[in-house]
């Protein structure tokens, strides 16, 4: 059957996925979501799902299936670096797919989703936290996105982590008191005691022995905590993100071009936002600040360019046009 | 048999253990070493045979055996929180100790190594940092000690930590440059390249992938290299940690009394111990700071009152002075 190409860009992410149909010329022709689609986070199986999901909701209402799509590019953190789709074309071939499946960053696909100028930046600002600098269509300098344990300052993880260092601080006198104590003593499900062993309070050894006994990354769970509470501390933390953020950019910056901001933490107003600006100070005035809600659009914007299209601002405009009238 | 009572003091730590053999007046009858005694962290059965072999050392030369031991005291950190001791006495009781056995803290133990007045303090900062103060005998207060995770603020592990970031920052263009980061490189046999990818050099892919392979508290063993090197950002590590370190004793702080420094951090002279200094300011003037090798000795002065004989300044000075004649 002689057909248009048919092209599929995926936003897979760490809690859910995004997959849209497009034309050559960036027209929007359907749109799924699915699960959980990074290999890492998730395990292959289970990604692989999310990414299937995805694309099959996506074609639903055209009639068309995995034997007629030309090319897939899922974008997603890590994938590039570790090389390897066999997870996902092992799951794809079997369905009838024939075409090119080609990994793209996550953050290039956000930039995407948000500018098609030769050069500009993405800032994501999620559970981690990373800035890249793009270049003719290629990422070309990096600035943080260094993980939980060396880096990723202004992040979700980075909050949250610091009020739960805050709240133990607060419990064992080294710290100010503050309300993020008693949220995250109910996060926990612990109540405030007046039993004391070995100079601590049993309440502290308890939210201890709780924080120790999840996964780091959980902290992230922590960080709405710091936009509900209204006290010094929690303020405190919030304008620090915000600083971190406006320094990971200001060393990535290398001339004038437009920021597209994603994730949660710095896309609402409020203290981090406006920390952030006014750490970026003059520096900001010229600055072209884009927010973007996902990665979507972008990888789409990516699945057009694998096809052999442009990236510009013509494919992007249809395409955020049109994604939109599916959503 | 009739004889004065024997009694053990054993300090068990995480990479060694030392038995003290001491009479009830505080006279050293026999001192021995053992490998890792925290079964916390070396597990119980290798925690086991590290204090077992520490107290037969330390009854080698005198003829008794653990038959004739009427009290051991073990000071480790973690164990009186946790509770049970089964993990020792069970490989006690078989080789004929039929006497008591009480668990104490490793800073108390660190405490009546240097100190024996009723108000006093303990400062460690070793791998983890933890200030106590005590009062009659007893942990009354404590600041820090809150783990890798979320404090020890000044301790090796956070020196070492803050040196694994500097170096990741230094490469990624959001840091200053700074030497520490080509002895961190080589500490993971990985050589500086030419090679870019996705805006990243390949040897900070290359860290990242080692650092994110080995648990974090290995990162305490990149702190020496904090005093190798000569530099703003050295110098700046090792001064927020001595600041660290006061700002944690200060907030325990409740009136005049000996303060004991244990640990590799502070009892050097150096960068944190002058930081130190400098932010306890006039606080820290008329403060009586005694620094010592280990918790042996307050381990025997605690295996003592134990016996129901005084933890006091008689039996302190003659254990000091009768162990250092067996090391």
């Amino acid at each position: 059957m002689n057909h248009e190409p048919l092209l599929v860009g995926v936003d897979a992410g760490g809690t859910s996925t995004r997959a849209v149909l497009t034309d050559p010329a960036g027209r929007c022709l359907g749109y799924g979501v699915g699960g959980r689609g990074n290999p890492i986070s998730a395990g292959p199986d289970r990604a692989a799902a999310g990414v299937l999901d995805a694309i099959r909701g996506a074609l639903a209402t055209t009639g068309r299936d995995l034997a007629d799509v030309d090319v897939i590019v899922p974008a997603m953190a890590g994938m590039r670096a570790s090389g390897g789709g066999d997870w996902l074309m092992q799951r794809l071939a079997p369905a009838g797919f024939r075409g090119t499946l080609r990994f793209e960053s996550d953050l290039l696909a956000a930039y995407f989703s948000g500018a098609a100028a030769p050069l500009g930046y993405a800032l994501v600002s999620g559970t981690g936290a990373c800035v890249i600098r793009v270049q003719d269509g290629r990422i070309d300098g990096a600035g943080d996105g260094l993980g939980w344990l060396l880096g990723d300052r202004g992040s979700g993880f980075w909050i949250g982590h610091a009020i739960a260092r805050a709240a133990v601080q607060d419990l064992d006198g080294t710290g100010p008191a503050t309300a993020l104590t008693d949220r995250v003593l109910a996060h926990y499900e612990l109540a405030r005691t007046e039993v004391r062993t070995d100079g601590r309070q049993l309440e502290l050894e308890e939210l201890i022995g709780r924080l120790y006994g999840h996964p780091p990354i959980e902290l992230a769970g922590l960080a709405p905590y710091a936009f509900d509470v209204d006290d010094a501390v929690a303020h405190g933390i919030l304008t620090s993100a915000g600083a971190h953020l406006a320094d990971t950019l200001s060393a990535v910056l290398a001339g004038p071009g437009p920021v597209v901001i994603g994730g949660s933490v710095l896309t609402r107003s409020g203290p981090v936002r406006d920390a952030f600006l006014a750490r970026l100070g003059a520096a900001g005035e010229g600055l072209d600040l884009r927010s973007v809600s996902d990665g979507a659009v972008g990888a789409a914007v990516l699945a057009v360019r694998a096809a052999g299209g442009a990236a510009d601002d013509a494919v992007l405009g249809r395409l955020t046009e049109s994604v939109a009238a599916f959503r």
